[in-house]
């Protein structure tokens, strides 16, 4: 998507480097980093310089084939005890990420394959040239899963749409497109008049902070709001349909998503108003029966006593609690599926009850 | 109610001077503001140094009798000329604070008194005395009514109940002991074990920047939460009942709060979790038929957009949104009676439908 004009990707690689979005500097600063070697990209992930299950996956997929390209050592037992390594540190740089562990595995297994059928190359190379293909495949499978969603979550909007959203699921989080935005885009794109409520999302602000530097950039008109004011909008009549992301979705179509999003879809139900989720069929988790069994990762308390912001043309934090005061920050919640209008994946929108069938 | 363990009440008055709580300070300043004139102490509350609306009644009163003892004009009609433009400027300081208007009229109606009652008196005098007495009285009877509003409260208290509130109610918005948090402090300092959630209150923080200092003072257990968290906490069973004031009660119990109170109130009766408000009865607007004829305050979008604090020593505050972003800022929500338990005033706990009862 857009910035300034020219389109970026939230990653993706260059020779041996890894290049990706600076994400804690926006929306105040847009910086690309250059990561020169695995660990590096190991530690962005790990720091959440990138954020966004499928950003995530796909830096984890481009570190491992930085390293397998940067790894200079020529014979194979060398070779594969420092990818070995390798492949342990961005498998494990976020425990918690499904996308991270799946990406690196898929480009994990890719070498594997290659140096099973490296006849006529050497092993080295044919895992070398497996990795960077694979690698460069799941990106593009995340972009095209962005498109898809766009395109199966777009016949729900029409011009006047008024459209509530919560934190960020857009394309600084998928490589590109987004999942809950991607509809939004293309509807913007093809000229239909579309407005979005932007959750401003406490305690991380990734609303305020991210979605709506991405709409800017992209002209799509749009207000931030108080997570506390959606419910009078929504009374107000000045909201049409709901759409967010999720982190994952268990086999019943219960929804775990950023901490709020539980609350504007039980406000939804309550003024009748249609409440999506999009996201890529990645996220479905068919083994996981119910929300009940997804447990709920508790963030550091020290997200709710400071805020961060740019103070003149310095960024910093400031104290918003009083000294000894005590937070709790549970960073997401559960959207039991009954309050779920519909799932927009790249295959169709699915009753929550069905989403099983979004599983290929 | 007590700060670093001496009693303190949002205003009072020492001879000429009015003395407040420096509240946009707090919590990270413990400031006690002495203001020499009533033109200071209409600033004061034009530009919220003091906020809540029995404190801001209050803080009226006290402003327009100091004017009447500053006032140094000895013959009447000078003198009258002169108290009337004092009258008029704190009555308008914040034009939608009905108690402000409904204080410093009280004020001036005792003065009318005394001047047609002034039998051995200079009028001047008995006016000045008067004003005095009658604005003493006005904050005397709004630490009463949280007194009234703290034992009414306490028989829905026991041992163990874990209460969610939003904003800050508390003894700096009512001159001492507040209408939400009043049963909480009585049942606390009766030894009953409550815990109370405290919603962080975006845009302008009164539950982290304000409940929070007062429950911190005076030993009440309590952790910050972000407004988007009540719902995963009502779901996961951690909250018994909800407790949050009012600005404006209509006749058919409608509740006017701060921004955020309706979505609160969905989620407790989803949960089937008791919504109780606490309000002093001069709050509830008889002549208000419904909470749709009660405007919303749309507070300037800077709320949204920067955020206070504290970095490193000195109070600051960062810009949280991209520098050309919009947002919008209704101040209050308007919660449906059917959504309210009970309403908590000096007098009882009342249906919301039988609130015009609650009126003497």
């Amino acid at each position: 998507m857009r910035v300034r004009g020219k389109n970026y990707r939230a990653v993706w690689m260059e020779g041996g480097d890894v290049v990706v979005v600076n994400q804690p500097l926006l929306p105040h600063k847009f910086e690309l980093l250059r990561l020169k070697n695995h660990k590096q990209t190991a530690e962005a992930i790990r720091n959440m310089t990138v954020r966004g299950a499928g950003t995530i996956g796909a830096t984890g997929a481009f570190g491992l084939a930085q390293a397998a390209l940067n790894i200079s050592e020529r014979s194979m037992y060398p070779f594969m005890t420092r990818i070995g390594k390798a492949y342990a540190l961005l498998r494990d740089a976020r425990p918690t990420a499904a996308d991270l562990a799946h990406a690196v595995d898929r480009v994990w297994f890719a070498m594997a394959d290659a140096l099973r059928t490296s006849e006529g190359v050497r092993p080295i190379e044919a895992m070398r040239r497996a990795a960077v293909g694979r690698a460069n495949q799941i990106a593009r499978e995340y972009v095209e899963r962005g498109e898809s969603i766009a395109r199966v979550g777009l016949k729900l909007l029409r011009s006047g749409s008024r459209i509530l959203t919560h934190c960020n699921a857009g394309w600084l989080a998928l490589v590109d497109w987004g999942s809950a935005p991607a509809p939004i885009y293309l509807a913007h794109h093809k000229g239909r008049k579309v407005f979005v409520w932007v959750d401003e999302t406490r305690p991380r602000n990734q609303g305020a902070n991210l979605t709506s530097w991405e709409f800017l950039q992209e002209g799509v008109p749009h207000k931030i709001i108080a997570d506390n004011a959606g419910g009078l909008l929504m009374q107000r009549g000045l909201v049409d349909l709901c759409i967010v992301g999720a982190d994952r979705i268990a086999a019943n179509g219960d929804v775990a998503n950023k901490i709020g999003t539980y609350q504007k879809a039980v406000l939804a139900k309550e003024h009748g108003i249609p409440f999506y989720v999009a996201a890529p069929s990645s996220t479905i988790d068919p083994k996981c029966p119910s929300g009940a069994k997804i447990p709920i990762e508790e963030r550091s308390e020290e997200e709710m006593h400071f805020v961060w912001g740019k103070d003149g043309s310095k960024l910093t934090k400031v104290r918003v609690s009083p000294e000894r005061a005590r937070a709790v920050n549970p960073a997401f919640d559960i959207t039991p599926a009954k309050y779920v209008t519909g799932i927009i994946t790249e295959s169709g929108v699915y009753k929550p009850k069905d989403i099983r069938k979004a599983v290929k």
